[in-house]
């Protein structure tokens, strides 16, 4: 049973709650990167060196090692990965390994903020109201405050907070762009797990309290009694329907109306490890849907309360990996 | 023994550090911090609050600390505490407690990239030729690439290279600007310690090789043969003849027409992690001097090669320090 986790980089502490999992099943932990300075090889059982993500040459090398280690679960952890690995799934079935991605679909919607405002819309989730450059309508129906951003855009490049007055001017620096209505109230983040059959069956939604060049480094859980726990669950029913599969990373705003979906990741976020230790065990629940058991939902069984804080761990070696 | 630690916040291994070097005396480390998630306070045997730096009960409150822990050394991280701390250091030696500072003179020399290129090219240490808007010379004698920085900069913030006809243009954009002639070749960090009697006693040179953020997350020792150990030790010699004392930080330039000094903070830099891991034991050295002992010079004694790659690791708490 062993596992193998791609694009490791800094994931140190994802590599460890996988091995947390593995572990007393006998299984290791392979971590593949391009950079042999890779925190997370160092930690892992054995460091595997992998092409870049955008070769040709990914995939098979990824086969090659899941043949060598007979290894029986894969985890990407980057975006630019998820669509070939979510289209490769079935040739890494074919070797008795699956791949922790949701369908095609879904990460093709996920992908691209447009279609995940109008996939969920569909589906009576509460989004920000959102339109394109060539569906807009007259300016003074336009809420008076906009955001926009690029509908495959990350890490807050290219995103502007604007009066209506200013988005003509404003779409020019924007590639690709999405207008939203600007919506006020706290960001929150939910870590999430689906179901191989589409079952919500947990989340942890928590704050970012500090982050430090686009990484969350303080965050808090919060409670889910009023109506998060109800809307959360509504939306992950709507996110398994749609192919959500696995540990999925959703972004919402808290408003005076009511919360508003506004962004998924079909991967564990790099804040997961708050997720873990409030009581998430993600990667211990893919071995047991490995092994063929079914996972129970227990949506709103998690700790609240649980802050994190994050610091700067050094690993010193003479001899890097490669 | 006790040794107090000022803006603590993720200087957790610097804390480590300090308490490698404090517990075989029956010290404890204090560490103090407005924020109550700051990392380095769940490690520190004791945590403080403090007010903002630029609050004037901030000294008040740590001559308070100090007075009640018996702190003997008091290490400050932060650019914005220097000059109020060198200029206080007197009340606190009245308390028994060494301020880790250079001189009040050091620390405004420093804190001014012009005023620090023009007090080492006065001691003959080559700096990259540098101009201030008042007193350009002809536009056709300057270099043909410029680099613009603020004077009193951190962090990269309004910094541009430019061909010498977008001057005027770019020097509106620049606070309080600095010209320098822009530089070609790697730029090296060193780690450096003077004694209290100005002697240089230490050096690491290191190279950055990935920044997060403006932090460096991956680096690596240098060798100091060729030059770059007796300019080195030519640089500190004027550092200590100026009032540098304890652990500084320098930066350089490596070109091909010899080093160039860019840039001096008298503190322990971030990635001073890397210098301890090579052999810069420089909080047992500040002990020894607070002990009445010499510390012996050692110029050159450090281990070349060593590599540094850091990641994140998570703190969690219900109940967080105030």
């Amino acid at each position: 049973m062993n596992v193998l986790l791609t694009s490791a980089g800094r994931r140190t502490s994802l590599l460890q709650a996988i091995r947390e999992a593995v572990s007393p099943l006998g299984g290791q932990v392979i971590g593949a990167d391009l950079d042999p300075l890779a925190p997370a090889l160092y930690l892992a059982d054995v460091a595997e060196q992998v092409p870049r993500v955008t070769d040709a040459a990914y995939i098979p090398r990824l086969l090659d090692i899941v043949a060598r280690y007979q290894v029986r679960l894969l985890v990407p952890t980057i975006d630019t990965e998820l669509q070939v690995l979510a289209e490769a799934q079935g040739r890494f079935a074919d070797q008795g390994c699956r791949v922790h991605i949701s369908s095609p679909e879904f990460v093709q919607i996920t992908g691209d903020k447009w279609l995940t405002m109008q996939a969920f819309a569909d589906h009576r989730i509460t989004v920000p109201p959102s339109w394109l450059p060539e569906n807009l309508p007259a300016p003074d129906t336009l809420p008076e405050r906009l955001f926009l951003k690029p509908r495959d855009g990350s890490a807050s490049m290219h995103t502007y907070g604007i009066h209506r007055d200013e988005l003509h001017k404003t779409l020019t620096r924007v590639p690709n762009a999405i207008i939203q209505k600007e919506m006020h109230g706290p960001e929150i983040t939910i870590d999430a797990f689906i179901a191989q059959d589409g079952r919500p069956i947990h989340f942890v939604p928590r704050r970012r309290i500090r982050t430090l060049g686009g990484e969350s480094i303080q965050g808090v859980t919060l409670s889910s009694n009023d109506h998060l726990g109800e809307w959360l669950t509504k939306v992950l029913n709507v996110a398994g329907s749609l192919g959500a599969r696995g540990a999925i990373t959703l972004q919402a705003f808290d408003t005076a109306e009511g919360y508003f979906l506004s962004e998924i990741n079909p991967r564990f976020g790099g804040g997961y490890p708050l997720g873990y230790a409030a009581g998430g065990r993600y990667p211990q629940w893919l071995l047991e849907e490995i092994q063929g058991r079914t996972v129970e939902s227990r949506l709103g069984d998690y700790r609240v309360g649980m802050y994190m804080t994050r610091t700067n761990t050094e690993i010193f070696t003479e001899t890097p990996k490669w």
